[in-house]
């Protein structure tokens, strides 16, 4: 059978590390979608915050199977 | 508390300007969709009628706030 | 009137072939989106098994009409 | 019929918008050129002079049909 | 001796497949211009209509000798 | 001579227009640097409020001559 | 256990299709490596003769397991 | 009021991690500049010594106001 | 003495970080290479399994001398 | 008065330099347009024979004024 | 230690060479700054004057040390 | 017949020119390999010594043909 793979986008962050953002944007597309396959990083960035890294922000493309 | 933002990709379109394009796409995304918080511009590209630019469209990312 | 329309991103597979895997995504899109228009390639690759080409996997984005 | 378009890169030139500067470059390309259909923005920059902008230039890619 | 050759950007489509596609491009290149000696594939999109791929567009550059 | 010239990268902002958010950028640098000469789009986004775009943010590379 | 991945890069060429050129450089890397696992399609291009698509080359990455 | 931000290239390096050279950039940048808001990573690589990677070094971009 | 330097692309893997992807790929490069120099990130991505991030795949290129 | 550019793609080739290869590519251009007023090199490649470079070959884009 | 590197972006010019365009850059910024260690090509492009190349035109990255 | 090429990553480095690190990665890759046909340039940068440029370091895949 031929499958076929949705992919969405979203941002996660976290003031510990850019894996812990993540997991953060996984786990949060846990809650609507099953089947989540992989993700692709697409940008990482940070906020500074008095002169200090205060939050990883990490863009990800998670993609999840459409066949059911 | 850590946010994740989903972001979306829409092409809006104008007669008028490339920023009228965007507004409409931001517009439409409105309709359906609360905590708009950011875009993003991909591409600018339009349609020529008679010699003339008709319609200038605009591909934004749209970012909004998935938290509750 | 001012369209606007938005993207998603799908990858589809096919044993066959690029064209079959592109087929298989639109048509999946299908099935829960009216008023599709358009679909850009954006990544080309594919499984090898014993040491030939097993599934051809095209990702593309498809653009469909946000109006009604 | 299967139509083939062909693409030619202009960059037009405006002291007031970037609209403008497309407009121009596409209305240069329709003295000699018939049936242009659409333009993709590839790049927009522009002159200072005076230490405000003096023109803005946005470079074009404009397709056209090359049936008949 | 020192060859220089010149490319130019076309699209060519076809309801049958990315390649007829860009043989078609070709063909119609070679209307005007002798000494086509190769293309690189740009861009591949295509239109939907009716839920199901009606054209495959594909964008190439072709390159051809400009010495005689 | 040979002119040797120095690119910064700026993001002005402006709630009116894109073109208005490079004026500002620009007008900056002009405050305190002579010999501003052209400007490079990098990046086009802004922020949403209230469903609307509240500001549009340019981010322009900005040469200037650094002989004297 | 953690996997290790090597790619390496092949062109493929094929009268017929962009799909058997890719084939070919698969069968290809297949004669001296085992473990062949994926390939992303990095590059579409192709040699002209007579006005005509003479051969279809396309160079891929492919990825192989290194564990042993 | 409209803000002008400036972002300036930094790689910093760690023998951590690849958050440490960020935050090192980061605490570097903040020596000489009030008022950094963010950073974007733009490349990360490293140095290998003794076949064991002994040093992070990642680029980014970090944006503080102009304003005043 | 004028060095050259080869680079190979790996691809490591590791449940525990992006660090540990990389250094598991330099280890493996190092079992059969000598004089590893340096590493650029190419790619970013990971394996989902339960909703949770499984495996950090980290591809880089790396970069050895070619000299004896 | 506003400009409007075109941009031709050519690519030289010599068995000198690549400084040679563009100087032919422009060469060529001047043969039958008038009005060159810049070039951007795209691409930088080159024929090997006998296991020493025979040819350089570079890619570029050759600006020139439409208006009369 | 754990070094910190500042990246700026220069573009020199030269009659005779791209090489030269480049030492040029690297000289003026020695001008200004100590322990200049590297540079990265980012762009190359000429000024046309009467059909000829004019001025190599090699816009540069520099990188030098923080420390002190 | 369908031929298959390789493509290697070598980066040359020089003293007096770019091109002089290009030949200098060819003939090295010569050695070893036999069938070398063409170079990609993928990347020019160098190593500044005293505020001068000490070396030029090329990057360049080298294609060779992989059938016998």
């Amino acid at each position: 059978m031929d499958h076929v793979y949705k992919k969405i986008e979203l941002t996660g962050s976290s003031p510990e590390s850019m894996e812990k953002a993540v997991e953060n944007a996984v786990a949060k597309a846990g809650e609507s979608l099953r089947n989540l396959r992989w993700f692709e990083v697409v940008d990482s960035r940070g906020q500074i915050e008095g002169g200090r890294v205060a939050h990883w922000q990490v863009t990800v493309k998670i993609g999840f199977t459409l066949d059911d």
